[in-house]
């Protein structure tokens, strides 16, 4: 849950729909609130009053995107919210979610978290039929397969539609007079339903749920289709049951401390992962544990309380850190951590400091972190992270998905331990992860960690493959 | 060749392309300057370097939409340019042309002059086919027409799409190595072709020749088709021909008077036409002659030269008006045209006035002159109009589409100059208006006037026929 | 009256004021609209409720400053506004007038047009006092000289303050209550009253009191101080007589020609100095005459009348241009011209012309429209100018205030022909000039003219004297 | 430290000097960057290159007032940089600091970080004298005198102007030449030295050295006026000695834990109160203690190391909450609130929860967050506040200037509890305050828990005395 300046990886999307109130629009304002952390590069919110859908979407963070005469405008009791950094489709105003389509006198809109594996092979043959695509975002598509089969009807025509796709996906549809949620069969990314007066809700997390007090009712199951409209709620399961794969990484690191998905709360998984890491590493001596906030927090209290070492707050981020920012030189990387976060010299000097991190995709963030804490005196840094190494890129959803960008892929422990300047690198096990989940490995994707990927991957699955 | 702030009818639009120029952006940005009064509501510039488009268009007027650092950042030898006032497709962002599609891993734009006639059934058919549209606009249309016929190559298949086609169109298509330029077979609208060092040019109108120094080369004929790239020009003429329709209503009013189009320089047309109003109305007994700057001022010098009376500039015009103005009340038409012309007291004083107006679409802008003039002291005032009263829609690209707007469609000539509190009111006469275009009635569009469509109008062809 | 992107001097500002209408701002705002001649650099607007100033000042032009809301803002009775171009005092933000203080309770503001010659020493005398200056404005001199004198009470201090100044000044004072308009001595620069319904209404330019509807009163003296309150209006003269010396370059060029100032009509003395020019040139032969629009229209009118020439618009205005526009390369002057003006070839091709001009300074924009008219065709260009030459700066308030800047100070007529490429060049007599004013020279400044200065001018007196 | 939402206090100022750096702009960039907590309003950075000053000042925050072209235009080798929340003078564009003056053909500029008690006697009698002010800060009080007294030269000018001030300055002055730091005779606000190289540096906190790698070389002393120019650095103690008055809130909430003020780390300061607290209150009994992020999370560390209670970060922060956001309804605090901070509810519910806050002000936002911890499901809430109840108003810089503002000036500390809803609320005592610090009573200012002021306090002496 850091800011998108650091080197961990960037969550693809946030989804947030409702249905069945009169200020949706200001609802869903919040709800992106609340899910802005999945999102950093644009965001939009469309509306419906059952007969017109009306649109404000822009690049930019929530707040900075809409004002009080943004949603006085958008006026209707159904909306669609989505927050998105891009997987698929590179960073331009087109892109940006929820995308509408006008089809035949009707209007639709769709945001979309997840990524397609097979989607150049099916926008290749859609375009051969003559269909002209307007982005590079592989969430068009369903668009156009919908509108290739609209005369079996909407809900028959997205039933076939979705039946065509292949990879991860949570799905927000929205008409004129219908909010659909749609989950793939495996369920690699979170979808919560709630219960809002006599509406629904519907988003990626539950802390946004929380923010509108709305109540928590169920997760929208792997495989199941939800249509709400002024009849209520009906639930369809169109697809042949496979085995589960949630992304594992939403525990880790993605999803907010404050949230429950896949049926469990985040703050106390990543405690348990401390723990564990406690467990797994008892030989480790030290004067005191800290997190480099905010990432490593809530696995650094439970490996404290784990081992009774003392837990500090040894480096002080600068709170106004999130925006833009002149970076000083060639060398930004590592000036773009001093300004962030400021060692307690004082605290540091002449101690033994264990760090829990909650991962380490890159490393050069890390490096330059461990460098000011050596900077400020620390006789020995340990650190111990709350998760096996990133080996392998993701395909459903995550950006890390070349190999050249995972410092583990190319480099032992060992190496890493020095190109870092520890003194002791240790990793949680896979074993010691799937137990602070309390499940077997069944229920998860483990692909970025083992290369065992659920679903096959398609030609052309890179980030930019719908782009030339 | 009035601002957009007045009362008379507003152009649809302006084309401008280029081949083989090293600044073919800036070129464009020159001549889309020049076309300017042809479209106030947005523009666009695409440019291609052979190998790949890039673009920049918004809404506004071009010397406030593109900066300098935009113009370097479009480089290539290839441009198309467009302004453009909606005529059909409501005046939003997405409507902005040069239009953009992404084909299959190529790309085309199109800028598109006119309208056509048989839009609302072309769209309805390709929807049914599965065709999602992005826009509103007509011009979209012939996009998916040529991707349903891009198996036969981009030269056949553009020439199939066309085909289809009905109505007004001056078209620039442009792709990665391609410029085309294209006119239907009536020719409704004007489309040059010059020369400018080893490239080409083609623009609406030539006053945008002139301003880069391009040589007037020739009319696009038309029913022509012309293809420009690096093997040179080739011209195509797939249609069968049909008698040609020139807008007359491009002389009286929307060509600038430095141009020449269909074959004559502009402004000694409208002088002509001065001079044939003092032929068919010796009668009038007056002091001095005066235009409404800058609508009549070429007709009321034919007419004082072809009368006799002297030539003043009665009402004085505040340089600054073309700008977004707070308006004072209700009332806002009239004061409106105190802000923009100040009658000279001194001079109108007691006097018997003739003015010379180009037409009188609504009649409310003139009304409120008149009576600054009445209100200066003038003792008569003579309307003389350079025109046959306007009486029938257009629906060839002039945005007086519905017959309400026009003041002669419900009202006799005499019932008119009672309105507008006038002593007398002359229109020109039909021949009187051919005569000074020195043709026959065969090869204009007088649709305006007599009601006489050459070209039979589709269902739905008002201004908003593709928006719900 | 030409834009500012002209080589033609820029006048330095206009002042517009009112007292006694509920709508103030909105009156102040209209009246400068149409002073906006006077000054395109900057604007502002200071109102009062009788207890409080407000205000809105920026860079830029009249309708691109206020908005409706600002206007809104901008409660109350009494108003003061100015349009700005800088005479003394560079283009920068904290020299926007009004100008505003805050004294011991108390607000005044300031808008001055024209310009004092004993600024320099002035200054230099109060900070050696301890006076701290906000801006390099001469104008803020007199806020000084007054709080030196309050202690005397506003009007009594007033008066002493203004005694100590010399040079060309047409003054808008107002504090919570008091409006006060004053004029120096010699009467430079113009300054009229008017009347609307209950309230007074003071500016620059009769054509300012036009458009709101406000009937002239009078001219504000020269050497009078009004004060407008809620007693009414109280007229005092406190300095001793001098000769008159008007801005006789306000009729050649300056004001409207709607505006009457000094007396007399604008529209009609520019007649009378083309009907003059044609009588000291009758051996001019030649097919047509024009102006360069709009420079020299209205003396181009009285030649034509007087000589029997026909009168035609022969250069074409583009109506955008008055905006920010990219240059094209190092000779941006001459393209400059282009983009502004573009002949009609077909009617000066072969033919005889004779070109009006008001006035010419630096000769540079003159140069590049005769290159113009060549190229298009033109046997023979003549030009007369409806002034003498400029040889003299003027330090009164216009700024072409170095030699330098004039092309006639170090060049004979016989030389400007041959360097602008004329046939015949001719400037109008100081003589015809006084005639076409029906006065004497004693009532005018002619020193751009002939070098004679009404006032002596100090130390230091250039544009930038008060800057560093 | 908390951001500026919140209902907290907020800091008046920081200062940042720097002498004898190439980019020194770009040092005080970063350095302003570092002192952001202390005003969040508006900033500055004037530079000189040794002949003349330039300068960006606007409203906003650091980040989003400077570009990297600002930078670049700000050459030379000093800079003084400030940042601002509003003390005196209102919040308005023109009280941007640093303050500039132009005064006889020199430049002078000045930074605030403090309150002058005197300043309305002192601006009073300026006026009478002649004075014309530009703002409503009490800064500017400093200019005019030394206005007055520079025929004494500037360094013997500037102290004589020192000496008329009262009440709690540190200061930053810089000519074309020279940079000055000065720091009231009481010593109330941080001020640092710092050395860069060869150049100087001075800054409000240490931690603005460190984020540029300068080294602290020590404080400014109370009393003491430093001259930093090409001859070096040169120390002067113009005043006669007081006892010191040091602000003991800047310990508790202002300054960054990262810094040392006064001779001390605040961090560990501030675990020392959170040890104190544990030490006044052994009765309490808990399962956890937490913080709300991010004001007391230093102390609650140490409460928890010191009590042995697990340490917890039950409310979890959204990380894009410094920016504007849309308010929900009229109760918007309570809103505001939810927005910041969500509990988590698996965490908290059915526990016995101490919260370890550093103080109270207004009370607002405190009782929405204890409100949302018992909507959590906490069986019992205690807090305990890092210092004693704030009682009386502060006159020396910080921005609770009104009795109204402070809960505990009308309430005693039962009533407290009840309306914050609380099972226990408990002060630190102003004696283990004092121990915290590891001082006597003599070395601060405590007048906001005891109400003894160390200077008087003049005339007006609230926020806007200086405003009509």
């Amino acid at each position: 849950m850091l800011e998108h300046y650091d080197d961990h990886p960037r969550e693809a999307c946030g989804v947030f729909g409702v249905y069945g109130h009169p200020e949706a629009a200001r609802l869903a304002y919040y709800g992106l609130y609340a899910l802005q952390h999945r999102g950093q590069e644009s965001a939009g919110i469309v509306v419906s009053d059952g007969k017109r859908l009306k649109d404000r979407r822009a690049m930019g963070l929530v707040p900075d995107i809409f004002r009080e005469e943004d949603l006085q405008a958008l006026t209707g009791h159904m909306a669609c919210g989505h927050v998105r950094y891009s997987t698929t489709g590179s960073s331009i105003q087109a892109n940006v979610q929820p995308f509408i389509i006008n089809y035949a006198g009707h209007s639709l809109c769709l945001g979309h978290n997840g990524n397609l594996t097979n989607a150049f092979d099916l926008r290749r043959r859609l375009e051969r039929e003559g269909s002209i695509f307007q982005t590079t975002m592989d969430s068009e598509i369903v668009m156009h397969l919908l509108a290739r089969n609209i005369h079996l009807g909407f809900e028959e025509g997205l039933i076939e539609a979705l039946k065509e796709l292949k990879g991860a996906y949570s799905f927000l549809f929205m008409t004129e007079d219908t909010l659909v949620a749609a989950r793939d069969p495996n369920g690699f990314r979170p979808l919560c339903l709630g219960k809002l007066e006599d509406g629904y809700v519907v988003a990626s997390e539950t802390c946004a749920l929380d923010l509108i007090d709305a109540s928590f009712l169920r997760q929208v199951e792997p495989g199941e289709v939800v249509f709400i409209d002024k009849k209520g709620l009906r639930s369809i399961k169109p697809f042949k049951r496979v085995r589960h794969a949630h992304c594992i990484f939403e525990f880790i690191y993605f999803a907010r401390p404050d949230s429950n998905i896949f049926g469990q709360n985040v703050y106390q998984v990543r405690k348990r992962q401390g723990a564990q890491l406690a467990k797994e590493n008892e030989d480790i001596k030290a004067d005191f544990v800290m997190p480099f906030p905010d990432s490593g927090v809530y696995a650094a209290l439970g490996y404290a309380a784990a081992s009774g070492l003392p837990f500090e707050m040894g480096m002080i981020r600068n709170h106004y850190v999130g925006r833009t920012f002149i970076q000083p030189s060639q060398d930004m990387r590592s000036f773009g951590v001093r300004v962030k976060l400021n060692p307690v010299k004082e605290l540091i000097q002449g101690k033994r400091v264990v760090i829990v991190e909650d991962s380490i995709i890159r490393g050069t963030t890390t490096m330059a972190r461990v460098k000011n804490i050596r900077a400020a005196g620390a006789s020995e840094v340990h650190m111990l992270v709350s998760c096996p190494p990133h080996r392998f890129p993701c395909h459903y959803g995550i950006d890390f998905s070349t190999k050249g960008e995972l410092i583990a892929c190319d480099h032992r422990v060992e190496e890493i331990k020095n190109m870092l300047d520890l003194d002791t690198l240790r990793y949680l096990s896979i074993e010691g992860l799937l137990k602070s989940t309390k499940t077997t490995r069944d229920g998860f994707c483990l692909a970025c960690f083992d290369g065992d990927y659920p679903v096959p991957i398609g030609e052309g699955a890179g980030k930019y493959c719908l782009e030339r």
